[in-house]
């Protein structure tokens, strides 16, 4: 069994923001040597996200407003802001995106259908982040 | 180490709808002889769901019913919709359900608990798509 | 490849809980042997959940009130719940907080950012359930 471990890191300019890593574990597969195994993706930080969508900017947005209606940013609404934080809206936005996306590796490459882009959600920047990439395999 | 790929294709009658997949996959492990291992099955489309609950068809509308809630289907409510789509809601919906499972594969059976099924869920169908099974292990 | 499986047991004494496992997957890959690999923890039961989040009494209870929010416990609210059951509402909230969890496994440690920390999510409780853990790698 082979595998590699790699991380990204992140320092996003403003508080939410969404950044297309797909090419960045593409390569990470392709470094690996692997031809057939799994690729995990994952946010190390709990209130960022990995997860698969559309890589368009329209729809990005859709997702930005429907989750502050879900999950608004209000330093007064969460009792996990009483801490001292101010992100408690941020680990619910996570959490309905998603922590990590696990993708099959065939004949060495990403096996995604037509539109499958991985982006790294963040929802409380302006700090280091990182993710993890691991991909084991043969 | 072992390994098996397959793609199951559905095109649905209806614009959402929920298939059980379960024996499909059952089938996968079986055929690729793995006893130990994981198994992912993931939707290869970004407004699909590949998700584990109950088989039971009241929680199933239960589902659709809330989901509808949550991300209703409305042409003018989302900026994705702007690009002459008329699915921003299906990849909301999609997000709340999941993209994918990891399933164990243990003594060569899908590692299961008493009421676990899995399911593709649609959210924009009447169109070809496609579900990824992919099973590593020994 | 090695691999290892267990199963945690759980009877919650109120219907809604969260329990810290972290330490229990630790040992369970300590056990393994594996120093770099994939560990899987999946909840076996469908109105129960396996989530990443932060140690914080106060964004669980921020987790409880916004699940209670986006899918109340009400016995009428549900078809579901005509089959006789009560739990309509944890087969959501489950959902929204997901079944599983998928964490890289690499120099025989869990590799995680600095706030992760593994939940068992009870929703139904009162009743005996299960997790498993499934350990790869080599």
């Amino acid at each position: 069994m082979k595998h590699l471990t790699e991380y990204l890191a992140f320092n996003t300019k403003t508080r939410q923001e969404f950044i297309n890593i797909t090419s960045q574990v593409e390569e990470a597969v392709k470094k690996s040597g692997i031809k057939e195994g799994l690729c995990l993706v994952n946010a190390m930080h709990i209130t960022a996200s990995v997860f698969i969508n559309d890589n368009e900017a329209g729809l990005h947005q859709d997702f930005l407003d429907w989750l502050e209606g879900l999950a608004p940013h209000d330093r007064k609404k969460y009792k996990h802001n009483m801490t001292g934080e101010d992100n408690g809206d941020a680990h619910l936005k996570r959490t309905v995106m998603g922590r990590e996306v696990l993708v099959a590796v065939t004949k060495g490459r990403l096996d995604f259908g037509p539109w499958e882009q991985i982006f790294y959600g963040e929802f409380d920047g302006q700090r280091r982040k990182r993710v993890l990439i691991k991909v084991i395999g043969e």
